[in-house]
């Protein structure tokens, strides 16, 4: 088997749990089969293996460099990424207008884990691009599709996200970055960026970034935010490349993991006229982007999740071969050793690393099926709740793999021992790459206040309800599985335990005490999220369950595989949500009654 | 402040919690007052910040490489451990009649914590030495004593411990290092070992291996395993130098972390004999090297602990200097951004860091003194009872630290975000150091066996008692003060729980069902220590309440935050206690039961 993912588990996934063949029947995606499905994603495998895999260790030892002038990259990313674009992968999900395949956003995901748990940097280029291609395509004007959308997706043009700067990281109301209108169309754009992944580079003819910046005269705060596009080298009229932009690298930042990619500081119309296109309308560039974070975030959580995946994978095969120690009740110190698999707290460590990856795994293709079902849902109302239930999902697909499939990266290490600890085994890599998913794309403690202060109670609490429809139906649909009885009580107690939490939270900020109410909303969003995970689960056993009665030789194995993870998770995981609730419905403000002074 | 270590918090422990004066009043220390105490933490303090702090980024990013011939380091890393000889600290704890200052093991501790705050991998070097010396100081004879001990102490030789082999890393009862005895008074050694700290450099003019091996024909599994001490280069019995030794480097283990000491695989007597003199009584190795086991364990801890602490000085300086964001109330985006210090969640961050950090420092300093007190008690009965409780503390010294300063480490990076993931910050570092202490020394697992499996139950208990016995003093203290009511229930109750749990699991093993009974000793362990750290904190609760009334300038605030802190572990982290014992108490088996097929 791969130590990447588990195939039989993306099958499960896709089409056990998920009817992703029923997104065929949308036009959409009418061009396309199963058949199409399984080849793409057994593609992207084969080149993860061959192509990704064996230069992630290299990559990772030789970071980015750069000497004032140009940023010099091992010659194996470029390698590593010629061969992704050869085999189209730039455009997997991207519109054929475009040259993309589009593919549904759920296959694109599955593929595309391949990368990211072969080398997670690597595949943050792709990445990346993907999300500026996603950003373009729905609100760039046509002459800006027409000039970038093409060679993006072709895989000559690479893309970024420029968000960031010094002085706003987590706060983008206070970015200060200038676009000047002139009458020609343009803006000038001025001012600094920073932590911008793959802001430099030569891999590419050139680079499109994406950009927030303020137009001066506009409202304060996020409401003057406006979003442009800036590309590197400018485009002529008929697709050529121009002149520079003067978007200048200042400076690499040096990372604990994820050092495959470059991530930059940027000057933008330092050393002369640097032109941007206003892309949207203006002033609403953090809507544009934020109608955008839905799929990014959920990249996020996948990338967080692969690497919990893959260190699973990685520890499993090293716990199978490791002889280590003997039974507690074996007293003949000259018998033979046992494979350290077989020891309680070993396996312990690796349901722990099951639990959280495989169940992260399928929330995150549940979401990207959501994307698909939206983009090709034609029922309004059914539309408007799919975006509800992505909505309120989204802070939970980006936060709870970044945060649990992290502490599964540390049991992978745990398992190996000293082994772990060194780079003879990829496992300290996996680990300091995880670091960095609960810090970008919103950190962990942005997601608690985006789920308490916004998502469940948006609309009065309409997101909220969608998914605690979901729990219903899940609960419904276990309620006659007497197997699942000990499952379904606990989710239903566990679904009440977080309605009435929500609720006491909600009247504490209705009565004004908002700083009180939100003090804990990093609790509440791990509360929250293992409910979310033991519905997952739940739903896992469901077809786990049903499947076990007619299955045979190694699909035995794998559906009570699924059933025990999922009862390692409700016993030793959810019980956690109670302890959690109880602590926030008493509206403990110890933290936030803290004097700075104490410490 | 330093942003090392809180001085302040180092004579809060010494002084107010613990007597550590009234040791002058033993003969072993009759030579020393609290001004000589002092001074030498303060010159810890200031050679850790000038020789060490400023060399540790380099010693990280410049790890130690082999040629196949000679081993290089940085000449930092030399200079930095000539200041620290210099200084005279590698004899801190040891005899006078060795040269040693022959100092508490508690101020010895305190002292050292400096450094290890500041480079605990350059202060691996002089720790290890410590142990060796500590070792042969207790069980070597007099010749052993002459050639090695005053070198040592004096920085010329340093020493190294040789436990793991390849295929015997946590289980040593399968080492395989052979001593072949010789008519000559020493043995032939003949393997190979690894995971050898300091195993091979140019430090020091030897290196002093204290090396477990077996004779033939001894008994198997741990009962054969015999102590020697092997010397890099032989030592005449004028004490010059003589001849090699045939120890030689096989090669270096690259790490994530502690990059600054060698970390190697050694062969012994591979290039020709290998000679090696029997420490202690034969096959009584096992016996010898865990005498020493509670200070090196606690030695480990304390590097955690420490670890832990420097992250959160660093992270609360960057919180009290960083503007980002406006409380959840501010609506105008114009108003200025507040230091993130003031944001509740950052707040939660540094509580959890300071309540670990800080309440391990406690634990690590009690357990050094109960050391002194061991060594010193005159009466039978009291050592003997001093010393249960060393033996029931020692796997949660080591554990606890181990597990949640790292998570402290963790919090650290989250505070300083993007800056945090990056080299020009120290939290990155610190994080990468920091996760290899729940692996060596005894990894998280062989804790939470060490501690179920025979510290709560040897003697029939007698050491599980005599902790319970320190229990209640510490709550009959807390009773009458009003202000404590609320911790001094949460502990009595988590007293209960924690007995009910252990007597639970007692009858469980007693049944015969031992692997059920230790099937989830970690959970144990975790839970066992998270009561014994709500007793370090209500301690320390104890001596801020009464000395707040005195209390003026920024003593009262150190006191506050104690009381603070307190209340954090007691809210947040003390409530975990009796869900995982539940859990304990349910003697789930998920774990032990799990096919390995299933996986």
């Amino acid at each position: 088997m791969s130590l990447l993912l588990n195939s039989r588990d993306i099958d499960f996934n896709l089409y056990e749990l998920l009817d992703t063949e029923a997104l065929t029947r949308q036009p959409r995606y009418a061009e396309h089969d199963r058949a199409v499905f399984d080849a793409v994603i057994e593609a992207a495998r084969v080149l993860a293996e061959q192509e990704f895999a064996p230069h992630a260790a290299k990559l990772d030892a030789n970071e980015p460099t750069f000497d004032g002038k140009r940023v010099t990259l091992p010659a194996e990313l470029e390698q590593t990424l010629d061969a992704y674009i050869a085999g189209g992968f730039m455009g997997i999900a991207a519109e054929a207008e475009h040259g993309g395949m589009q593919l549904p956003w759920v296959v694109g995901q599955a593929a595309c884990a391949w990368f990211a748990a072969a080398d997670v940097s690597a595949n943050s280029y792709p990445l990346i691009t993907h999300s500026a291609v996603n950003l373009l395509t729905e609100f760039g004007n046509d002459d800006q599709k027409r000039r970038y959308l093409e060679p993006m997706v072709a895989g000559r043009f690479f893309g970024t996200m420029c968000l960031s700067e010094p002085q706003a990281g987590s706060s983008l109301s206070d970015i200060q970055l200038r676009a000047e209108p002139t009458t020609d169309g343009h803006y000038l754009i001025k001012g600094t960026k920073m932590w911008i992944s793959g802001g430099e580079h030569e891999l590419s003819e050139n680079i499109v970034h994406l950009v927030l910046a303020k137009i001066p005269g506009g409202p304060p705060g996020v409401k003057g935010i406006s979003l442009f596009v800036v590309p590197k080298i400018r485009v002529n009229d008929d697709g050529t490349l121009g002149a520079r932009n003067n978007v200048q690298l200042v400076s690499l930042n040096h990372k604990m993991g994820f050092r495959g990619i470059t991530n930059t500081v940027l000057n933008f119309g330092e050393g002369g006229e640097c032109h941007g296109w206003l892309v949207g309308p203006m002033h609403q560039g953090l809507f544009c982007m934020f109608r955008m974070m839905n799929e990014m975030r959920i990249g996020i959580g996948m990338a967080a999740c692969v690497l919990g995946y893959t260190a699973y994978l990685h520890s499993l095969k090293y716990a199978r071969e490791r002889p280590q120690g003997r039974h507690p009740l074996e007293k003949n110190p000259a018998s033979p050793q046992v494979p350290i698999i077989q020891h309680a707290d070993i396996k312990r460590l690796l349901l722990a690393q099951k639990s959280a990856a495989e169940g992260a795994f399928t929330l995150l293709l549940h979401c990207a099926w959501l994307i698909d079902r939206q983009r090709t849902e034609t029922d309004d109302a059914e539309r408007t709740r799919i975006g509800l239930l992505l909505d309120i999902l989204t802070p939970i697909a980006k936060s709870w793999p970044s945060e649990f499939c992290l502490e599964g990266n540390k049991h992978a290490i745990q398992i190996l021992g000293g082994y772990g600890y060194t780079r003879e085994f990829p496992l300290e890599r996996l680990y300091r790459d995880a670091r960095l998913n609960p810090i970008h794309e919103g950190t962990h403690g942005i997601q608690g206040i985006d789920l308490l202060g916004r998502k469940v109670t948006i609309q009065d609490g309409a997101a909220f309800k969608v998914l605690l429809e979901e729990y219903r139906k899940t609960l419904a649909a276990a309620a006659p599985v007497t197997e699942l009885a000990e499952y379904h009580a606990a989710l239903a107690a566990a679904v009440t335990t977080i309605i009435d939490t929500t609720a006491a939270l909600d009247a504490l900020r209705a009565s004004g005490d908002v700083n009180r109410a939100l003090a804990n909303a990093t609790l509440y969003l791990d509360a929250f999220g293992h409910v979310v995970l033991a519905w997952v689960w739940l739903r896992q056993a469901l077809v786990a369950q049903r499947a076990l009665a007619k299955a045979t030789g190694s699909d035995l194995d794998f559906y009570r595989g699924k059933l025990n993870a999922c009862q390692y998770f409700y016993r030793y995981e959810l019980p956690k949500v109670a302890e959690r609730c109880a602590l926030l419905a008493r509206f403990d403000d110890t933290c936030l009654a803290t004097d700075e002074n104490w410490f």
